[in-house]
């Protein structure tokens, strides 16, 4: 064993000694693909990485900080901030990993009878594992739901459902099985989400960014698609799938009819498919807008253009459920090729399915107590707590707006759906110069000042990627309660202000 | 739009008119990833999928099938037979989901107390997402556990846990960051759990195979493992990392600490790196054989080889939680560089985190009511559950043994451990001229034939590859009620019998 050491030593590795090999481990940084190397998710970067940090050192007292908690502002996380779970569904989840109060007293009849219904279709357990795709139930409820809100325009089959934990996983599961070659190119807008640069290089696809235009309030225009994609083709690349957010993260547009339906002829005139990101659909609060699902306007097109082939993702996280903890979601796959749509299952099948919880709340999601499945007071009761949720959302997205535009060197078009804003901060030169004298975008050096100021924790925008030369911040609406709300505004307009007369 | 459609028809590609080209579809499997394509994955494949049609068939009504339900023995589902969870957990868990039941006095105050510490340390919100690795309180858990199964030999750190949906998840992930090169091999057993050959295949490293011993029943012997080595090196591949599951799937076989010891010393000289699948460490039946962890053994080495750097996988679905649906678990990294580490959690930042209700089965897992934690009357109760699950368990898995090795042209190693029996079936000459025919593998033949007369779904031995020449088939041992398992194994050996009668 000592020779075996030894020998190590002595055969021209003299690994001791050389400072890049300090470490003797057999796994280095260097043997990691370097897809995943270069991959960047700046939800979870830096500033989450610091704020880590501060938040230990705040949890053990010993700190010089102005704040005594932080304001998680870096993610869409409804219930971090106390936003109350829909009573009626945890309710009915509770008695489905506990069956045994279905037949007590303590919840109603409705929550009863609809958890009595899920242990039935499950075979009484939910503890096992379901089908690859899910709980046949959960994807019947999906189909009604889709049927109905896209006004029965065709209607999905059972069988183009798939059960995922969130919507990541569905977008990053269809990405590993539609990129073929490097010079695939997936069409994604800028500012995004970072999840889809992010699984853009895992896969090895190349990305291909179309413009939002931010003076239009961030509207998708054909010109700029037809640009980006001539582009693209100039440099070799195949656009191949049109991703699109709608309603928009980080940036909060709600997309018109009109819209969808030009981006939909763009797809299918390049012979491309369409990802609709829709998770925030129930998350639009301007009444100038009104939510279009891309399959409801694609049904409403003449021929050719209803047969674009098409992958929507919806999520329990967001919407008025905010249930991210529990990890439901689904694609559903509009005109796919059957032999595409069997590799996507295998795919599926390899993690076996989806978390049953975060079936049953999908379940709930698209099959919520009405006057034809519940009581009027199990209906209303749902209907008003969801209600309160929704305005109160609402309310908090136009006071950021509203609180955004007052403030010094920042500019905020309105929020009119999801659960973020994306203001725009003008950084002067000396800004400019401090930052690159640190090695940092000027909007990351920015947002740490923020954070180790006021301990509100937001996102540069050069994670989103942006324009050059310009510079942003998301921030999410969702703080509560309200007053907490305008009182961290307010920290944070008055950080701003010296911020920007320190710098003068 | 007309004019557009006729140009389409008319530029070279009369696609209507090409056979190969029936389809109109802009995404054709010629679209798809040829990873994903080329990738298998045997536990949902050709059987299972018939299995589905069967069971479609079955609840409609209209077939001539000799049996009115499908005994799903094609995975390790044991809820999906009706094993009960253990209540304490559920309680725990609706507790935790519903909180108001904390304030009642429908649980006892063991569950009260431990849902009341999870929600307060999830700050109230079961629904929110967890910091990417999971809550530190189920990680702490975690750790505690480890440490004592091990006898605290270097215990983990909190930051060595990650929480993951299941351990497929965490299997997938952690090779999606280490393979950078199509000659980095995967050193897998042979029969093994086809989620291996699927991930390699799907991350395009190559594999490498050592053989099990049959006749030793099923071990790992050192002279396999220098032959596997030494083949794949001959071959240009580079073995980077020694799978290994124990016990054993599909084979159950439990590895003496001799054998750890030895595969351990293996990688080191051969700087590789270890994955330990775990997940079936409870699962061992057998009073002759011990389960050792690798994390343990490799602690109580002398240097250098208590340095090995070993991935280690646990679940919530096996066990003697059975939790399959919840998909809980966890990855234990020992000695691995912090810069790996940190690109393996940034991949798991990107699906945000694992969903939080099988964190919680996880911390329930690692931290069961004991006499320190809880009253007598719980964790007598616990114990009762457990112990019961546990005979039985055993039980079954005896029969099992016993049963095929007294079926017709069937030899079964003991099943020492995991949840399946994976017997030979000697078939002759006419069997596999008659699968040849057909185009398919002997043991598919075989499966097909016992699916169809039966209703039994059991696994062909291909799927999970085996020596050339020797065919076997992977049955769980779970069947439910025991004397439902006794009854369905007559059916079979039934069959077996007249099968093997029919091409003598």
């Amino acid at each position: 064993m000592l020779k075996k050491h030894f020998s190590t030593l002595l055969n021209n590795k003299p690994f001791l000694l050389q400072p890049d090999n300090l470490s003797s481990k057999v796994l280095t940084i260097n043997d990691i693909n370097p897809k995943v190397k270069n991959a960047e998710y700046a939800v979870r970067g830096t500033v989450p990485t610091r704020a880590l940090n501060i938040r230990a050192a705040l949890l053990n007292g010993n700190h010089n900080y102005k704040f005594d908690k932080l304001t998680e502002c870096n993610i869409g996380n409804p219930q971090i901030f106390g936003q109350k779970p829909i009573s009626f569904n945890r309710q009915v989840l509770a008695s489905v990993l506990y069956p045994e109060l279905i037949e007590t007293e303590i919840f109603n009849q409705d929550v009863r009878n609809r958890a009595r219904f899920y242990s039935q279709r499950m075979k009484h357990s939910i503890g096992a594992y379901s089908d690859s795709c899910g709980h046949l139930f959960v994807r019947e409820s999906v189909v009604k739901y889709i049927a109905q809100r896209d006004n029965h325009l065709l209607p999905p089959d059972t069988s183009d459902i798939i059960l995922t934990d969130g919507a990541s996983q569905g977008v990053s599961m269809v990405l590993n099985a539609l990129i073929s070659d490097p010079r695939d190119g997936i069409m994604i807008p800028i500012p995004q989400y970072p999840l889809y640069s992010a699984a853009c290089t895992l896969q090895g696809a190349s990305e291909c960014h179309y413009y939002l235009d931010e003076d239009k309030g961030w509207q998708v225009t054909i010109e700029e698609l037809n640009r980006s994609y001539k582009n693209s083709k100039k440099h070799g690349i195949n656009p191949k799938i049109l991703v699109v957010i709608n309603p928009g993260n980080p940036t909060g547009q709600v997309l018109s009819y009109k819209t969808i339906e030009q981006m939909i002829e763009f797809a299918y005139n390049n012979r491309m498919i369409i990802f609709a990101d829709e998770v925030y659909q129930d998350n639009v609060y301007t009444d100038k807008k009104y939510f279009y699902s891309f399959k409801k306007v694609r049904s409403e097109l003449s021929k050719p253009y209803n047969d674009v082939e098409l992958f929507s993702f919806h999520s329990t996280s967001k919407g008025l459920l905010g249930e991210c903890g529990l990890r439901g979601g689904y694609i559903e796959l509009c005109n796919i090729d059957e032999k595409v749509k069997e590799q996507i299952i295998k795919l599926r099948s390899m993690f076996l399915c989806s978390n049953t919880i975060g079936q049953c709340m999908t379940e709930l999601m698209c099959n919520p107590p009405t006057l034809i499945n519940s009581s009027q007071e199990t209906t209303e009761q749902y209907q008003k707590e969801k209600n309160d949720l929704y305005n109160s959302l609402k309310r908090r997205a136009e006071i950021m707006t509203d609180k955004l535009n007052k403030m010094t060197n920042i500019e905020c078009q309105e929020v009119e759906g999801a659960m973020y804003a994306f203001p725009r901060i003008h950084l002067n030169k000396k800004i400019i110069e401090e930052a690159q004298k640190r090695k940092m975008e000027p909007d990351l050096f920015y947002c740490l000042n923020v954070l180790e100021n006021t301990g509100i924790v937001i996102i540069p925008g050069s994670g989103f990627r942006q324009k050059d030369d310009t510079y942003h911040f998301r921030i999410t609406t969702l703080i509560l309660p309200e007053e907490y709300q305008m009182q961290q505004l307010d920290v944070f307009s008055q950080f701003n202000d010296e911020f920007h007369r320190q710098y003068n």
